[in-house]
C-alpha cells in the first residue's frame, strides 16, 4: 500500500496554451511534478506546512516497492488512517485545518477543483439584505441551515463549527439582521433547516445550541425525500440506498417536459415528506453528458424523456413507468399510487424479468435514440474494407 | 494537412468499469479505435452512412505521410472545405444531414459530449402547456425565439428550417396553442425574439416569414448586450470581441453576493438593450473550476467575490472597478457611468500601466486567496530535500 500526496492547491495554475486572442487559456500540463511521494519521515511535515492538502489513497503499484518498503507504508497507513478516520482505499481526502474531507464525486478535474475551491471558502456566508435573502430561497436544491445571531458569539462559534463538518456539501448561512430574520420568522439564536425542495423549513429544537445539537439534527435529516444528485458527491448519495433500491428519476430541468415532470415529483416529495422510507433520486441527464448513453443502454430508457422507475443497485436491473404517451404525464396522484406500489414491494425489478427478456427489451431497444453501437460498429469496419 | 473522422456517434458508449454498486459506471476506453481516417476513397461514403460525424480538423502528424500523400490530402481537404465551407484548422466539425456545425466550445469529453446529444434533439421544442410556457419563461440566460403556428404547415416548416441553422446554440419554440400563444400576446404566423435577460421580447417584422428573414434576423440581433459565456461555445463568444475588448462581470450567481451583483447588471442591460455599442460577457466562475486561478493569475482579482472589468483581448491586460468595499456594491447607475466611462475610451486599459506596475499588483497579489504557485513550489522543494 502507498501514499501518495496531491499537493493540488497550491499550485492548481499550470503553465496554458497559447492561442490568438488572450484570456481563455485552459491550463496544460508544463512538465513539473506537484504530487509529492509521502514517506514516514515527511507526512507530519506536510500535514502542517499546507493550508489544504489532497490526498489519493490508493493500491500499490506493481512491482514497484521492495517487500520491506510496502509494510513500512502499511503500517503509515494505518497510523494516519487511526489518526484521520481514513477507511476506503482508492478515495481522496481532503485535509484542511484539522479536518479531513473525503471526496466522493466524480473523479473529473473539472468536478475535483471547484470542490477544492468550494472548500477554500468560508463555511458560513452572511446574509445582510433583501437580495442575497432572495439568492437564499432560490437554492432550492441544496440542504440549507440558517441562524439568527446577535453576532460572532459564542452561539454563532457554535454554528460556525457545526458548519465545518459539513462544507462544501451542506450549505450554512447565518443573519445578523433583524429584517431578514423577521422575513424568515427567526427568533434569536434560533436556526432553520431547508430540505431540498420544500418551501417549510424545519426549525431545530432549543435555542442556545451546541456544536453537537446541529450535527446531530443534520445527520438525521439529511437524507431528503427528493435529493438531486450532484457530481461532486454523486458516489455517497449512490451507496446511500434504501434496502438495495433506489427510485429514480431523470428529468432534464431545461426541457420544457422535463420541467414539468420535475414540478409534478416535488409536489409528490412535499405530500410525502415525513415518511422515511421514500427518497427519489433526481437525475438530470444534462449535468452527466458522458453517463447518459450508459443510463440509456443499462436501463432500457430513452433519457430524451423523462422517465422514473426503481434500480436494483446490486445489479442495476430495473423497471420504469409506463409513459410512453408524450402528452400525458402522470398527475401527482398517479405518481404516488406507482410509488405506493415501489414501497409495498408490488412494483419491483425481480418479477417483471421473463417478460422483460421476451418484450420488453426490444421496445425499449426500438424507444432509444442510440443505436446499438457494436452492431454500427461492425457495419462500420465491414464497410471500410 | 489530414482528416481525420471521428465517428464519436453511435459510438459513445465504451466498456465501463466494474463497481461494488451498479449504475454509475463512466465510460472509460475499451481499446477499440473508433476513429476513421478519411481519404479520397471514403470520405463520400462517410457522409451517406452515418446520421452523424465529429470531424478533427487538423495539422499533419510530423514524418507520418509522404509528400505526394500528403498532397492529395491537402486537395481533397480543399474540395470538402469547399463544399462544406470549413475554414479552421484545429476545429472540429459536425456533419448532420446537410449541415456543418462548428463546435466552438471548451474540448473536454462532458462539453462535446453534450454538444452532440443536444445537436440529436429536435431543433423545435413545442409548447403546448402552462407548465411548459414556465419553463420557457425561465430560460431567461438563452437566446430563444418562439413562433405560433397553426400546426405544421408551410410557415412552421420554414420556422424549423431555420431552427436547424442555429441548433444547438439558439433555442426555437413552437406553439399551436391558442391560449399559450395569447399568454405570449403572439399572433398567428407571428415570431418573437428573445434576447437573454429582457423581459419583453422583439416582435420579428412581417408575418408570413421566410426561412431567410428568420436566419438574417437572429444574425442581426444575435449579440446580447448581456450575454453568459457557455462552455459549449465560449470559444466563439470570446472571438466576438468589441474593437479588441471585451467587458467582463464575474458573479457566482450561487452565491448571495454575486447573485445580487448580477441583478444589478442586469437592470444596466436592460436600460442599454439599444446600445449596439454594449456588450457585456458574463462569467460564473463556477461553470469554469479550471480557468478560475488562470483568471485570478491573469487579471489580478479575486474571484471569491463578483468583478467588473475590461479586458484587452490581445494581450488580456485588464482594468477592473474598484469594489473593495464588501458591503457596498455599486448601484446601477454608478455602474452605467463606469460603463460609460469604458465605452468614451476615459476608462481603458493602457492609463494605468504604470500605476499597476508599481501598486496595483502588489495589492491585488495580497486580495487574491491563491498564494503564488512558483513560490510555494518551490518551498515545497526545499523543505522536502
Amino acid at each position: 500500500m502507498q501514499l501518495l500526496w496531491l499537493c493540488l492547491l497550491p499550485c492548481l495554475y499550470l503553465a496554458s496554451q497559447c492561442s490568438a486572442e488572450q484570456g481563455l487559456e485552459f491550463p496544460s500540463f508544463d512538465g513539473k511534478d506537484r504530487v509529492l511521494h509521502i514517506n514516514e519521515r515527511n507526512y507530519k511535515k506536510a500535514l502542517k506546512r499546507f493550508d489544504m492538502l489532497c490526498l489519493l489513497y490508493h493500491e500499490p503499484q506493481p512491482a514497484h516497492k521492495g517487500k520491506q518498503k510496502q509494510l513500512q507504508m502499511t503500517e503509515l497507513v494505518l497510523e494516519v488512517r487511526g489518526k484521520r478516520g481514513l477507511e476506503e482505499e482508492g478515495s481522496l481526502y481532503v485535509f484542511k485545518d484539522d479536518r479531513v474531507i473525503e471526496f466522493d464525486g466524480e473523479l473529473s478535474a473539472d468536478t475535483l477543483v471547484e470542490f477544492l475551491l468550494d472548500v477554500l471558502e468560508d463555511p458560513v456566508e452572511l446574509i445582510s439584505n433583501p437580495m442575497e435573502l432572495r439568492a437564499f430561497e432560490r437554492m432550492e436544491e441544496d440542504i440549507r441551515l440558517i441562524g439568527y445571531f446577535k453576532g460572532e458569539d459564542s452561539y454563532y462559534k457554535a454554528f460556525q463549527e457545526a458548519s465545518e463538518r459539513f462544507q462544501p456539501y451542506i450549505k450554512f448561512f447565518a443573519t445578523f439582521d433583524k429584517a431578514t430574520a423577521k422575513h424568515l420568522s427567526l427568533k434569536m439564536n434560533e436556526v432553520n433547516f431547508y430540505e431540498p425542495f420544500m418551501e417549510e423549513p424545519a426549525i431545530l429544537p432549543g435555542r442556545q445550541l451546541s456544536e453537537m445539537d446541529i450535527v446531530d439534527f443534520v445527520h438525521q435529516h439529511r437524507r431528503a425525500t427528493l435529493r438531486k444528485l450532484r457530481a461532486e458527491d454523486m458516489f455517497e448519495t449512490w451507496e446511500d440506498d434504501m434496502d438495495g433500491i433506489h427510485i429514480v428519476a431523470f428529468a432534464e430541468e431545461e426541457d420544457p417536459d422535463g420541467y414539468e415532470f420535475l414540478e409534478i415529483l416535488k409536489d409528490v416529495a412535499r405530500d410525502n415528506t415525513n415518511n422515511p422510507e421514500l427518497s427519489i433520486v433526481w437525475i438530470d441527464p444534462d449535468d452527466f453528458p458522458l453517463l447518459t448513453t450508459y443510463w440509456e443502454k443499462t436501463f432500457k430508457v430513452n433519457l430524451f424523456k423523462p422517465q422514473i422507475g426503481v434500480v436494483n443497485v446490486t445489479d442495476a436491473d430495473s423497471v420504469w413507468l409506463d409513459m410512453s404517451n408524450d402528452e400525458d404525464l402522470p398527475t401527482a396522484e398517479e405518481l404516488e399510487d406507482w410509488i405506493e406500489d415501489v414501497l409495498s414491494g408490488k412494483v419491483n425489478t425481480e418479477d417483471d424479468d421473463d417478460f422483460r427478456d421476451d418484450y420488453d427489451y426490444d421496445r425499449d431497444e426500438e424507444d432509444s435514440h442510440q443505436p446499438d453501437d457494436r452492431r454500427d460498429y461492425n457495419r462500420d469496419e465491414e464497410d471500410s474494407d
